[in-house]
């Protein structure tokens, strides 16, 4: 039984994006314009752009980035929707997520019917260790920080964690790395748009041109396991457990419910929604699991009257491989302390019992962190549509779930779609 | 007539702020704080924090100003109200007026009953040219900032055009100066508790202690007048045309109509609301108005059923002394090119027709960039309950207004306000 405390309801009748990557000769705005395009062109009924009344726009920190604050009237300009109300929400690597949240709320509260959201980051022009640094104001700056902590540290201690709290296999955490780039692999929009095992070879033969010994790596899991293949980072997080630095642009058209077929033949319905926030790492009572997204999920499922078992595929935010299977864990998938069992097994792939991150998630398809949340919309919209293309899931899927998380947990968003036909 | 879309109203039942100023020994934490205390000081009943649903922020760049992002979730647990909901939005120096907006949504959609809102900027731990820097990223940086412009250039630029226009003295402009700085002097918050006149006996006692000639101004308006007690920043807009740098923090607490009772004896209700975006400058049709807060203001008009002649005070954006001539004449309060005459006659005075900034104005108050939207938000609270003090409206104000500007115009929200008996 659904309990939404929401006016009306609200639906997703659009969804579109840049390609996700590193591109140099290209400005956010270029990016923002290439996602629009998407949508429009995957809009099976023309979009008059008259017809959108407000924006919201999902971004990290173009401050630090491009030295760009107040981008969300910029964009709008761009895309030439000015004088529509245009505002950006800000919650680190989950203001994707949160943008989709905030602009449903707009719909619910009955002020706009048509609302924009755009996801938006544009890292790659800093330096790697500038974008260490911005990536690091997610944190808390005043106690995380100067204790030495930066991203892959947060996520190695987490994972060091559940390592020894389960007894957990660290080869579990290359499974996920070896699946997600297996769905990557079937997506053009990604920015590794290949396997591990393809990685491992064009490795291999970049080796035997530069004249050097050809590795002796067998299998993607072999490569993985060799540091010469796949680096440290910070323990146990190696080079393939980090999703990449990109650059990318998403975007959504949520309209009311009532107005959904106007906009198309094809909407889903966004029917379940949660938030919740947290304190820096050390004030949480556990290091294995993310409170805030367990407790953002627990309210998604209670508005839409579901349970995890009802969820027909989900993209959850695997920054770091072991935040995917705390994240399986965190919104019921499976029980505490069996998510890296389950990876193990396949559960979570394309023909498993909970598919998770068919698009390739942000380890192949890219984390360009504003956008990853709209990124995920994209997904369970082409899903749920049946126009994933080779990465389909097969017997039509009828709900997708996202979770988006900020920084090491302290926001985590979570919304349910479904598929009415 | 009301013409309300909101599925349902929303109240405000407490506010409070730090004092505005610069602050070299707090962190913008200690300034939130002070905020939360204020609120809860000035409530009629008490508050229960747990009550609290849904926290929103408004901050424009705590990203540059200390190097700390995903400020929400952080205050949030510094105030103890993990796990809400906590959100920051972002919309340049209009942040704070585009929080209460976005909180009001959030409630009116049914979500939430309950919403804390606050606004905050820590901008003078800085030097002034980093300042100018950071608040540059809110123009266009593509366009705007290559070709020369800061933000007095841009205001400069518009008071120009405006002069030009309307044939206006600019003695109009130091007559808003004067004004607020009148105004600020009885507010304790105020960044400057200080009239010009007492701001130009400082100057004078300090010539003479140091053994330099006392300066000869006789009046106010003469020390304006004169560059060596008013130097130049961007002609015509000198030192005292310009609003402070500061640090400070606001709140307001937001709950649904329904409920507001059971939170305060005094609530007052957000009866009408706009906001609308523009592109930069070299965009717009006009210099001498903005045309989003046109807009913005007549959406609120309309919601709320009210003419410009309903409103018994309003809280406008001034952060040049310009850009409150044009939000008088923008707002509708008095005809295009007769603002600078109004500010002249004393008409936007307290004993005037149209009362503006009865606070100090950002000019005065102080303009902690965040901050600034609430902070306007707790003056109307103040006013509307005669709880001002000093600077308290006679004949017991029924209908405030805030008007909030970002950049030069490239987001305007406007919130008007009613006390019920």
């Amino acid at each position: 039984m659904s309990k939404s405390k929401w006016s009306r309801g609200v639906a997703v009748v659009g969804a579109g994006m840049s390609r996700f990557g590193a591109f140099p000769d290209k400005t956010s705005r270029d990016l923002f314009v290439e996602a629009f395009k998407d949508l429009n062109k995957n809009m099976d009924k023309a979009l008059d752009p008259k017809k959108i009344e407000a924006f919201y726009l999902g971004n990290f920190s173009s401050d630090q980035f491009e030295k760009q604050a107040h981008l969300a009237p910029i964009l709008a300009s761009w895309l030439g929707l000015s004088p529509i109300s245009a505002v950006r929400v800000e919650d680190a690597c989950a203001s994707g997520g949160v943008a989709i949240r905030q602009a449903a709320l707009a719909i619910a509260s009955g002020e706009y019917d048509v609302v924009l959201v755009g996801g938006l980051e544009k890292m790659t022009d800093l330096r790697i260790s500038e974008v260490t640094e911005a990536l690091g104001t997610a944190a808390d700056t005043q106690f995380e920080i100067p204790a030495g902590f930066t991203f892959p540290g947060f996520y190695a201690a987490m994972a060091t964690a559940y390592l020894h709290e389960y007894g957990a296999d660290r080869n579990a955490f290359f499974d996920v790395a070896i699946k997600n780039h297996k769905n990557g692999a079937l997506n053009d929009k990604a920015q590794f748009e290949q396997t591990i095992e393809q990685i491992m070879e064009d490795k291999k033969a970049r080796a035997v041109q530069k004249g050097r010994p050809e590795p002796t790596w067998k299998t993607d899991l072999e490569f993985l396991q060799d540091p010469k293949g796949n680096p440290n980072v910070a323990w146990p997080m190696t080079l393939f457990d980090c999703s990449p630095v990109s650059d990318g642009a998403a975007m959504a058209l949520l309209v009311s419910e009532d107005l959904a077929k106007q906009f198309s033949h094809h909407p889903i319905y966004l029917i379940g929604s949660g938030q919740a926030s947290d304190g820096a790492l050390p004030e949480r009572a556990t290091l294995s699991s993310i409170p805030a997204a367990e407790k953002a999920g627990k309210q998604a499922y209670e508005m839409a009257g579901l349970t995890p078992d009802d969820i027909d595929l989900a993209e959850v935010h695997d920054c770091f491989t072991v935040a995917e299977i705390m994240a399986s864990e965190d919104l019921g998938f499976f029980p505490r302390g069996e998510g890296w069992k389950a990876a193990m097994e396949g559960k979570t792939a394309r023909d498993g019992e909970h598919p998770i991150n068919t698009s390739g998630g942000l380890k192949a398809k890219g984390h360009p962190v504003g956008a990853s949340g709209v990124g995920q919309v994209v997904e369970i919209w082409k899903q749920l549509n049946g126009l994933a293309g080779e990465r389909q899931l097969p017997n039509a899927p009828k709900i997708g779930l996202t979770h988006n998380v900020g920084g090491s947990g302290q926001t985590c968003v979570v919304n349910i779609f479904e598929r009415r036909d």
